[in-house]
């Protein structure tokens, strides 16, 4: 296997993570977006879609996309299970971590892409050029801050964001939480649930990487 | 198990082909969008974040979001397989999904729930209100057209959307495509791969739910 990784993006950062969380070593290769390398010919020909992470198959398929990259590991790799243990599991993993990525994620992508000055014409991931639209920006923010409400009303309930085992949709969570950072956005005052399970996984080791 | 379905919106149309491709009969309850039922005190009971679909298992779990749903009946019911039959499947359907939501669905509902009258102060699904922004609907109708170039480019390549086997990401992939019509995008002329793999699909039984 061949894993592509870009060490300053948070898609890249949920596979890494998911990578160390089922105890495997995998040849790394680093894409550097700063230097717009998923952009070239050379990364190009590995995924047309220009976007990481990537993990290349020992059959040979280029995996994108995080649902992707884990359901194949999950398969191959069941220990630990990272994506519920039974089908009721099963299905509370991928039905929270799409409300993260979808309520949580996305926003906070919008807010950063459609302002800073290094997405402009990049509002969107991939090879093609997509202006910026600040009204997104604003908007996102709204979201974000209905997502951080969501969380911590599941967290108060649940000792994780899928259940009572840390899963796939933590590493979604915690890696989304954590880069809302760059849109200046932390968990709020008083949200304590989530500030809790936040400081578990932070201290995970594959939090570390 | 209580499957919460409503027949004019494509995201319940996704889980009610999954369930037939299973050959399941499971009791449904019709949420009528159109007269606001799912942000009614009774179906937030079932689902605070008032989306449709839902199913409730034996074990009594509301599962949400199409994801959530197939992965709980793929695993209580094996046969027919749609999210692959090993770990390269596993991923390829888990990645072609996530591309056809974010670079096909996405787009579409953007389109449509930007513009559209009936979704004014309704662009984003769920219970909060959120304004309509018309230059989202512009660039959704771009990245449709950017979808449909990809979907061909596949297709042509491959008999079903993410491999030589009829899967979930078909569903996916053939649930937006019929409602691009909603936003008056049809498939290309000239597209001919996309073409073929449509109607194959509009043949099943599951397509004339």
């Amino acid at each position: 296997m061949l894993f592509y990784d870009c060490s300053t993006a948070p898609s890249p950062r949920r596979a890494r993570m998911f990578i160390a969380e089922k105890g495997l070593d995998i040849e790394t290769r680093d894409i550097s977006i700063a230097k717009g390398e998923q952009l070239s010919d050379a990364f190009r020909a590995v995924n047309p879609r220009a976007t990481i992470p990537v993990l290349v198959t020992d059959e040979g398929n280029a995996l994108t996309e995080n649902l992707g990259i884990a359901a194949y590991l999950e398969a191959r790799y069941p220990e630990p299970p990272l994506m519920g243990r039974n089908p009721d599991e099963k299905g509370a993993v991928l039905m929270w971590n799409a409300i993260v990525e979808q309520q949580g994620g996305a926003p906070i992508a919008e807010t950063l892409r459609n302002t800073h000055p290094a997405f402009e014409g990049r509002a969107i991931p991939g090879p093609v050029s997509y202006a910026q639209i600040p009204e997104l920006a604003q908007r996102g923010r709204d979201r974000v801050a209905a997502f951080f409400d969501l969380l911590e009303t599941r967290l108060q309930d649940s000792a994780f964001v899928a259940g009572d085992a840390f899963s796939l949709a933590d590493i979604t969570a915690f890696v989304f939480v954590d880069f809302a950072r760059v849109i200046k956005i932390r968990i709020p005052d008083g949200n304590a649930a989530t500030q809790a399970w936040f400081e578990a996984v932070q201290a995970r080791p594959s939090a570390q990487l």
